[in-house]
Formats: C-alpha cells, structure tokens, sequence
C-alpha cells in the first residue's frame, strides 16, 4: 500500500497493530472512523458523543471504548489518518514547488467539512475546549514534524540557510491562509496560495542573519 | 476628544451625527452600544436578539430599529467604535515600530471576549453566516484601509519599495497571529510579536522586485 500512513500511526496507536487488513478488526476499524468523520462533519467535535460513532458503525460502544480510550483518542486516530498529516509531502524538487503542494493541501483542508467544524471550535484555550486542545496538542507536532520535511531538505539542498526554523515558518506560511479564508471569507485561489509562498520564500532565503554568517562559511565569500 | 474615532465614523453611519456628546440622543446610543457589546460577548453574532439589547440598554426595541437599521447595522457600528479601527495607528518613526504597535494591538482584540466571539463565528461563507458577512465585508475594507497608513508612511520613508500592496502585508501580517493563538492555541508572546514583524520586514523590503527596479532608480547604484 503506497503512502499507507498506518506505518506511520503506529507509535502513536497501538490499536493499529492490531488492524489486519481484510480482517474483522480492519473492517470495524474503518467503520468507525468513518462513522467518527461522518459524525464530526454534522455535529462537531464537543457535541459527538461516542453512542452515536457507535450506532452509525454499527459497533457497541464498549468496542470503541475499549480500542481508542476516550473520545479524544479516537478522534485523534481519525484526523491523523484521514487527514494523512503523517505521509511526508511530495518532494517536487524545490522548496517554491513543495511550498505551493503543501498550501494545496492546506487549501483542500480548510475545505473538507469535518475539518472545517474542528477549526470552528479552536480558539482561545478555555475550560469548555480543554477536550479538543488535548486532541490539537498531538495533532499539530506531527503535523509540523511531517511537513517540516520540506524545509529540511530545502536546507540540505542549500536554498536555506542552515539555522531556518521549519515550525516558525509553517506558521508564516499557514497563518494567511486562514485569516484570508476564514476571517475575510475569500477565496484562496492559486494565485494567492502563490503569493504567499514567494513572500515566504523571500524571507526565509533572507534569515536567519546571525546564523546564516556562523553556520555558512560560504557567506563570507561574498 | 483626543482620538475621537466618531469623526471617521460618521461617513458610515448617518446617525453618529445625531449624537450631541452629553445630551439624551448620545446617552442612548452608549447605552446601546455597551449593551451591544455586552449581548456579543455572552451570546455572539448569531445568537444576538435586537429585544435582548433593547431590554438591557433599557430603551425600545424600535429606537434600535430606527437609528441602527438592522442587526448588522447596529454591530456593524459597535465593531467600528469600540474597536477604534478608524483611529489611524500611532507613528512610531519606523516601519518595525509601527508593525509591532499594531501588532500588539490585534493580540488585544483577540483577547477581548466580545471579539474573540465574533471570530468564533466566522468561517468558510454558509448561508448561515451570510449576515455575518454582511458585516465582516464592511468592516474589514474599513480596518485594512486605517492599517495600511503604516505602508503608505513606509513607502514615503522609503523604507519599502514604492509598488508595496498594504493588504497583502496586512495579511501576511494578521495571519500568524491568528494561526499561533486560534488554531495552535498558543500565547502570543512579544517575542513571537516581533519575530512575526521581523519575518514580514524581510519580505516587505525585497519585494516587489520588478517595480522596485522600475520605481525605484536608486536600487541601480548598487
């Protein structure tokens, strides 16, 4: 299975291990995942309730309670695969190439509708998203350790100095993405996705100055 | 009144000149908008009842019809005001100082709980939330144009390339914040404040390469 990120979820699910495809337990599997996507789309992430994944699958809930904890475990397991946020990106051969992938994939994101109700329910951190932070604060370090990628060998193929911060930089390059799509209600055509990834190109190749003279002995030829 | 952002504000809203600092007419209208401000803060945009204002700023619901039109009229002008988005940002002297003030000035909308709200509302555009765009779409051009002073006075400085889109700066700009402290859930520290304005000044100054060689012949001498 080419790209089979349950290679990849492994470490982070033991219940994966488990998931002998074609079998019972893969089937059941994919059941209520799907039935947890399917769920979080019309209802959200604090309104799912574990009974309704379980009736839509066709599982008893003690199934599920019992392969993925709690809710935020499965919903977890959902976001990491479905998502595929642990499939290194595609390497196109330049960072600008691999830059415009990743906001394509960023774009189709913020467009599917059950991640479209995750990020309406992201915010300031408060009692009531407790929950979901607990879910976001997996989901985000391997989702940047995976698109990360991009810039490490960005660095290695030299179109980066050598102390660039990859986490900062998803943060630059993600950032107007939402704040265009969701707080100015625009829509993120190419172009946009394009202009960002050059701004940020521009800046990147640019830092960091400090590091760049003491890690580049390349830069003092100049 | 120093930085009174009533005098930008009447253009928009016909009946800011009604209100006599002092008299009845202008008692109301703060009334109003305070109970605007506070019913948006408990309930949000979608929840907020024209009746629940009216009975909390204790005047007639028809008053509210009357001077503010409709729900997005009345918010439309709460948003404006208290938010002093029509105060143009303080000159600092430089580009950076300037970035960080407004900066500094957006962390404090996000955690302002009545605006912290409404961005909990915004989203991909549903017919849903068309009345919420309703209101957005007015309100962000009139944010973007007062922000953009700081390019405009940049750009005279010379401190950017005189073909510098404002907009786009403001976004690539707005967006980390955004992204750090909703989607990550983490504080915006000054640190990361300034590291954001470091990043966009980068950017800003080598861009765009075309017109800065065509608008600019002093770039040539080097």
């Amino acid at each position: 299975m080419p790209g089979d990120p349950l290679n990849d979820v492994q470490h982070l699910h033991a219940d994966a291990a488990q998931a002998r495809p074609g079998g019972r337990t893969a089937r059941v599997r994919e059941a209520v995942i799907d039935a947890t996507i399917a769920e979080l789309g019309e209802v959200g992430y604090a309104a799912l309730r574990i009974d309704a994944v379980a009736e839509r699958a066709g599982v008893n809930k003690s199934t599920i309670y019992r392969r993925w904890g709690t809710k935020t475990g499965l919903v977890s397991t959902a976001l990491i695969e479905r998502r595929g946020d642990l499939v290194p990106p595609a390497d196109t051969g330049s960072l600008r190439g691999d830059l415009i992938e990743l906001l394509k994939e960023i774009r189709l994101g913020l467009h599917t509708p059950w991640i479209a109700a995750l990020i309406r329910e992201t915010g300031l951190r408060t009692p009531d998203n407790a929950d979901l932070y607990e879910l976001l604060d997996k989901f985000w370090p391997a989702r940047f350790r995976t698109s990360g990628a991009i810039f490490v060998r960005a660095i290695e193929r030299g179109e980066l100095p050598a102390g660039s911060d990859p986490d900062f930089l998803l943060e630059m390059l993600s950032g107007p993405l939402y704040f265009h799509l969701l707080m100015l209600g625009r829509p993120l055509d190419d172009a946009f996705l394009e202009k960002t990834a050059d701004f940020v190109l521009t800046a990147a190749r640019a830092r960091p100055p400090a590091s760049q003279q003491s890690d580049s002995p390349a830069s003092t030829e100049d």
